[in-house]
């Protein structure tokens, strides 16, 4: 059985879709946890100095999107054939596209522009898009694509808490496909206990 | 057979990598590009309001590296198992995080805070990504992953333009492996021919 060794910063964000699936797949996982104070010598042995890693074997992955993909393809969640794939990738990407427009505001550390932009995100962009997203979902029998769960839903709601924290609500409570998306994911038994059992943070 | 409308904007940026899939299958496609004021009119009929939309027979897909991806699997351009279709995609996830930091100054429009990004960017964010891909693809015979031409090699060089455009300088020019990488790219025969009779842009 393959070993993994997953080395983050002490948040859900974006290695959680990792843990989820590690977790839905009843892998065992080490669950490293840097802090920002000693990221600085980690930062060199990463692979384009970022985070999260993934080691499989003593294999470096990086890259939340591809991580997560691959192990959903593991779990046979990844669509039963190329188109359903794709369904899946747009839905994801497109949940990317959201979370730019919010961590474009979040990140921003020049206050006036930071406010502005804010203002667009919380009044327009996230409104849009999780309408969207809910009407989707809606579509698709509580699932982002297919029908189906996917590694695509296990991302979104993996994340969804470190969106959640950037906009300054719960964006689950308004919309109820979204709800269900949410109960969908966390029923699953490895995901279930992975929640009760994590450590609590706020993103 | 399929027929195949592509929307986007009249410049190359993130439909030409789709450009390019479509003509290395040698599939013919309407190449449908909307000038800025007439963007207004199309914005509603366009899932989640942006471009690239291909359309396959009338079906709307979505998502720049989604839709290369799916045309990859079709050109047998995606890695032989899993583990080499990882590769590509974190080859090509890592290329968004470097057009992200890039079109980050790029599309600021706060002079001040434009200028201190993009001087950051041009010192430290390029050669540090352009140095590694450089790298990566010296220990790959020539292409981004697996030692051998993916869409991820297709998407790179398709999306270079736009990039080099946006830095001020051509990223080949000082990155002999990436040169490689391009030369690889555009000898195949179909991307051959559509760079020959595309429409000149500059980005």
């Amino acid at each position: 059985m393959p070993t993994y060794k997953l080395t983050y910063f002490p948040i859900k964000a974006l290695a959680e879709p990792i843990r989820f699936m590690l977790s839905y797949l009843n892998k065992e996982f080490e669950d490293v946890r840097v802090k920002k104070e000693d990221w600085p010598q980690y930062k060199e042995s990463m692979p384009f100095g970022k985070l999260p890693v993934l080691e499989v074997d003593g294999k470096q992955l990086h890259q939340s999107t591809a991580i997560t993909r691959y192990l959903g393809k593991q779990a046979n969640l990844a669509g039963k054939n190329d188109w359903e794939a794709l369904q899946i990738d747009m839905a994801v990407e497109t949940l990317h596209d959201f979370r730019a427009a919010v961590a474009g505001f979040w990140y921003d550390d020049n206050e006036e522009t930071r406010a502005k932009k804010k203002e667009v995100v919380l009044k327009e962009t996230a409104p849009f898009y999780l309408t969207k997203f809910n009407e989707q979902v809606g579509n698709n029998g509580g699932y982002l694509a297919n029908g189906a769960l996917s590694w695509g839903d296990v991302y979104f709601v993996a994340v969804a808490d470190y969106l959640s924290f950037m906009l300054g609500y719960d964006l689950f409570e308004k919309y109820s496909n979204l709800k269900t998306l949410k109960d969908n994911v966390l029923a699953t038994p490895g995901i279930k206990s992975w929640v009760e059992k994590r450590p609590q943070t706020d993103l």
